[in-house]
């Protein structure tokens, strides 16, 4: 018996236990504060700590309560950032991929994975008006973001082969992601050849002024290569003009990447705020947000395949020695810049399947309704204020008096919600999203009386 | 209630259900085939379905043991590629962490999390004779090969802000994996930039060619980065000469970065083999690899921070704001390609504890012996010829007189091992893998049996 063999009876009373303690996770979650009262140097006391020499056991399973006393919850009392909240089917997913263990590099290392995954790119391509977009699960925003500039770099200048000699220009609004800029300066292209093209009131990026800078930098004798509209930026939920932008990328031959990290998979629920989606060139998604599903699930959609294989094969032939039909020859790392790749897909196949498509989009409605009534419930106290408009369902408001930096503090400390920050017209403000499926009205509404409660305690 | 939300009682008898499966799906893993039985139709046909409108419940479940049979299991059989053995206490850590669903950005985000990673961090550097590096878990070998190629441009040739202008020159040997020429086209650098640096007769890279190259390109006016080791090639295990490589890269001022995605763990049970390791400049390791964890279990290690940050921080000090402590303002964003993160750390945590290092240790140790025997039983076979040596666990060889491409085919449909393939030397040959901690000596023996009794097959 090898020294990492473990008997079978061992092993079920370990995954017993282990499913019994995150049961009792799930029942406790509702009770749970919304902030970890962790300090860097308790958390940190709890957990260094040299590897054994000798086994533990099952007797490290009792690190996880410990483990949850000092982790961020995703129950409903949760709106900080953009992060799902890790649907529980989704989650059994989780277990099954890791059991399961397959390699999804190819069809030929993992066929129903394979397949899996192509039938959930489908799903996910019709849910946001994008059917026949190929595609591949990722990381997330930002990998999907990359993989999508590689592309777009390869298509309008290629640099694979002899490198990036002159840069290609990038163009993305002041609000978008910093994942952009990061993935920009990856890619070789230089920060200094992004650029931030200025918005309008509702933060959505100006048309005009986008035109104004590709004739600028064509003028000057640069060349344009991408433009990045953001569909549901993070701090607003702005979605930029996309067929505005679009017919200036068909007209100026660019290539048409949309950030819809955050924002895209709402289209399920309220298309029409989409519209044009489905002319992007490629489209970045994260299910691990607006679909619920545990982190990770990211995704890139893309409209040629031929362009992610250009971006992407690196492997010569040797895929196709043993196969030879189109699906057996398939290769995921041939179209994305992973190679081992786990089973992302299984949590989607189920929890999709398990609720079914009216549930999500029900649940996305939910969410966009639950940003308007706090918007309202804002709008109808006067110590605070709405800072920007509401499109999808991230809001931002302040306290119209205090210093919205110690209330966050108060906030969080209080336990009740947890909401982030965001900078709005250079000021710190608050910022509660909602993509959280466990969250109700009296969840929505205690962010407005944890403000201003949180202010009290100021005055004291 | 809301559109997505689940019983206690439902929920329970789901998890239930699920890991039930799971359980058999364990119990079954040394009587399944080594190979699924699929093909690319019959395999499209199961899984091609609709997302449906309504929900299907708790029979989503009985899609596993369908998935499973068009699965590559992770049992004793396996031996093709690199891909470990889905050891199952990392499994039950993969379902507390999708339960847990921290999204391990920083500190602020998933103290516990954060400070778990960190220990493993610390484990997995001292396991490799790196004790004092720091790094992040990651994707797998791709994603960790990038970021140090990231590093290594940003130390040596700038472009974050302008762009590659000129390309720098990266070298690694004509067996690095295709993971390299995929980062150095990615970050700009252009593939004609890789200098592929021929090997000696062990494959391993030969310093005298690399200081002639190296030598060469100065002369010409280019801009030497970096130098790729790799330490266990992917087709044999070969161990680039660390120490020569670490003494050119100081005296001629490159980055060094190891790729040990493959090898490098091994380190924990025959470090001799890996002297010089800690000279490197940044480490890729795989702990989906060697040190047997499910999918994916990525890793990065290096030895300045600063280099990380300068390569990946473009946040601002935004996460600053509400904290000051040095712990509780630490984000892995600032030193990785990566945004959202999952908690990969948890599965190691609890597996290396259950086991312990002496497990660990002796696992890696009959992985060699296992694959030394395999070399052994094919020397005293007339009709099989070894055709490289075994520094590491991967073993190469063919049928002398046969088709081996052929007897490729037989054996994976036979289903008693799973073996890949290689090229050397310009040919195809059969290779296996010996990352495998539920493989026995009867396994090992069976790859020769099995390759005989295909070979056979092809005579009738």
């Amino acid at each position: 018996m090898g020294a990492l063999e473990i008997s079978e009876e061992a092993l079920s009373r370990l995954a017993d236990d282990a499913l019994a303690r995150v049961k009792r996770y799930w029942s406790a979650l509702p009770e749970l504060p919304a902030a970890p009262r962790s300090d860097g140097a308790a958390t940190a006391a709890l957990f260094a700590r040299p590897w054994p020499e000798a086994g533990l056991g099952q007797a490290v399973l009792a690190d996880f309560e410990a483990i949850a006393a000092h982790a961020r919850p995703s129950g409903g009392k949760f709106f900080g950032y953009v992060v799902g909240s890790a649907e529980p089917v989704g989650v059994i997913g989780e277990l099954m991929a890791a059991a399961l263990n397959q390699n999804v590099t190819s069809w030929r290392s993992a066929p129903a994975a394979t397949e899996i995954e192509r039938a959930v790119i489908g799903w996910l391509g019709e849910a946001v008006g994008c059917a026949g977009f190929a595609g591949s699960l990722c990381g997330g925003g930002s990998a999907a973001n990359l993989m999508a500039l590689a592309m777009a770099r390869e298509a309008k200048l290629p640099a694979n082969e002899s490198g990036v000699l002159s840069p290609g220009i990038v163009y993305a609004s002041t609000e978008a992601h910093m994942a952009i800029p990061k993935a920009v300066a990856l890619l070789g292209l230089g920060r200094d050849n992004l650029r931030r093209i200025p918005v309008d009131a509702e933060l959505r990026m100006r048309v005009d002024a986008l035109a104004a800078a590709i004739a600028a930098d064509r003028a000057a004798g640069r060349r344009p290569i991408a433009i990045v509209a953001t569909a549901g930026t993070v701090n607003i939920g702005a979605v930029d003009p996309l067929p505005a932008l679009a017919d200036l990328a068909a007209r100026e031959d660019l290539w048409l990447h949309v950030d819809g990290a955050y924002g895209a998979l709402a289209a399920l629920a309220v298309p029409e705020k989409f519209a044009g989606l489905d002319r992007a060139d490629s489209l970045a998604l994260d299910a691990h947000k607006w679909l619920y599903q545990p982190i990770e699930c990211g995704c890139l959609l893309y409209r040629d395949r031929a362009r992610a294989r250009a971006a992407f094969t690196d492997s010569g032939d040797y895929i196709r020695i043993l196969n030879d039909s189109p699906a057996e020859t398939f290769a995921f790392f041939e179209e994305s810049m992973e190679l081992s790749r786990r089973f992302r897909a299984l949590k989607l196949w189920l929890s999709l399947q398990y609720h079914g498509r009216a549930a999500y989009r029900a649940a996305i409605a939910q969410d966009l309704r639950h940003a308007q009534l706090l918007a309202e419930a804002i709008a109808a106290e006067p110590a605070l204020e709405l800072v920007a408009p509401v499109p999808l369902s991230a809001v931002c408001f302040r306290h119209r008096a205090k210093d919205n930096v110690a209330i966050l503090r108060r906030m969080l400390a209080r336990g009740r919600v947890y909401v982030s920050n965001a900078t709005i017209g250079g000021e710190f403000v608050l910022r509660a999203c909602f993509v959280n499926h466990r969250a109700t009205e009296a969840d929505v509404r205690a962010i407005v009386s944890e403000t201003l409660a949180a202010a009290e305690e100021l005055n004291r």
